[in-house]
């Protein structure tokens, strides 16, 4: 997806809202849970209740492969029920050396068509660079990350700055806005700022916001660029916003809540 | 597997020799290419000319993805043929959140019976502590890679070491030597004798190591501890070594000169 169309599509939904369906075939619904496609069938309903008021769906593939070949296809065709309007991201943390990671990006952009997919950075510029190379596709690069080993390379010193930082300063250098985003998971206004000082311009994948508590206006506050340039995901506070037969409604409502409040924020 | 298995397995075979299953069905001779399961028949005669020389096999996941689901499924099918003798290791370099990263430990230790799983430790320890948690389970985390871009950060100075020096010294504090290993390309024997100077009693696992020209010799000399403590990977160069009727033959020669130079070395 080109990056005008994301922004387009921002706009027109007043929404930056993207829905990670971390689907755990042991936590769905009990009469989702006895259909032989389970987790494609509780996926399809989250999709159903949830598209106009979401920008992108993002895919965390761990919680599939933990399914094997079964779970790789419930993938796959959780894929093509996405409607084309939306950003499809592969939360797949891959990377390695240059010619394995042109295999990953065969892999979810040829063969699965994901518009983007998620980064690990340390291996270095070869690893990355094949995700750089295909036309209106994304690599999404981890930066800081919102868990607590964050603090265990991404913030310590490297040179004068701290390690994410010269990930974010170096890996923005190999790409550009159209083809590299960032996982940022700082929620702190310093932190934000700090990445708006070194890439103003690149949209921010940024997980784990509340709605509620203030933590999405200040992620909007202080990481929001003229084009939007935020995409927030949320993930099992929607789909399993409840776990009885309105599961759906339930996830609906909860994605409404976040849509009022980024359409306030915009 | 336990660690003294491994290292009875080694010790037996004269022999640390991995081999590399890259499998790309665009690579396959011509009578394998028009098989309808190519990919699992190329493994498993690979495997069959092999094992009696190697104690390990190392899958990389993403030769296997970029076929999508029937790719792998052919994972699935490679990895129960591999006999229960030797090491497995899902060269996957996996890693996120604490709970994301159980999901991959579950795919790789259960869901696929691997002993072992490549892992990128950008993230930190929760990223990692869930490979940890299985008796008999190997985290083999990226320490320093053999790959260009290994020098934008992982050859970058953290505080008073070098930013891989830092990894290895970190991750070690979180396992010991029965369930983390580590991989380092380093083939100079000044890096490779900090990093025993680091971590002397884990296993490295070794990628890229060429028989001829010494390499493997210096890699041996310099990482080698009292257990052999190492794994070396060759992928082309052995799966590849042909690509005829006989390609399974000549995958052997080399491999046999693989393990008659590690007998010598040990």
């Amino acid at each position: 997806m080109h990056r005008n169309v994301l922004v387009e599509e921002i706009q027109k939904k007043r929404s930056y809202l993207t829905v990670g369906l971390d689907t755990d075939p042991d936590k769905l619904p009990l009469h989702i849970k006895e259909l032989p496609n389970a987790v494609f069938e509780f996926n399809k309903q989250i999709i159903d209740a949830t598209r106009d008021l979401c920008i992108a769906y993002k895919i965390n593939t761990a919680f599939y492969e933990a399914q094997g070949t079964k779970g790789w296809q419930a993938m796959e065709e959780t894929l093509h029920y996405i409607p084309s309007t939306h950003f499809k991201i592969a939360d797949a943390k891959r990377a390695d050396i240059g010619n394995t990671s042109s295999y990953y990006a065969k892999a979810f952009f040829e063969t699965l068509p994901f518009d983007a997919i998620t980064v690990a950075p340390y291996m270095g510029e070869d690893s990355i660079r094949p995700f750089l190379e295909y036309e209106n596709k994304w690599a999404i690069v981890l930066g800081l990350t919102s868990n607590k080993g964050a603090s265990d390379f991404e913030l310590q010193p490297s040179g004068n700055e701290l390690l994410y930082q010269k990930v974010l300063r170096t890996v923005s250098s190999w790409g550009n806005k159209n083809n590299l985003m960032f996982v940022v998971g700082a929620t702190k206004a310093s932190e934000l700022s700090q990445v708006r000082e070194i890439i103003p311009d690149h949209f921010l994948l940024v997980p784990g916001v509340g709605f509620q508590g203030g933590s999405l206006s200040e992620v909007s506050k202080y990481g929001m660029n003229k084009d939007c340039g935020l995409l927030v995901n949320a993930s099992r506070a929607i789909i399993y916003a409840g776990n009885k037969e309105n599961f759906a409604s339930e996830a609906r409502e909860i994605a409404l809540q976040y849509q009022a409040e980024m359409s306030s924020l915009m």
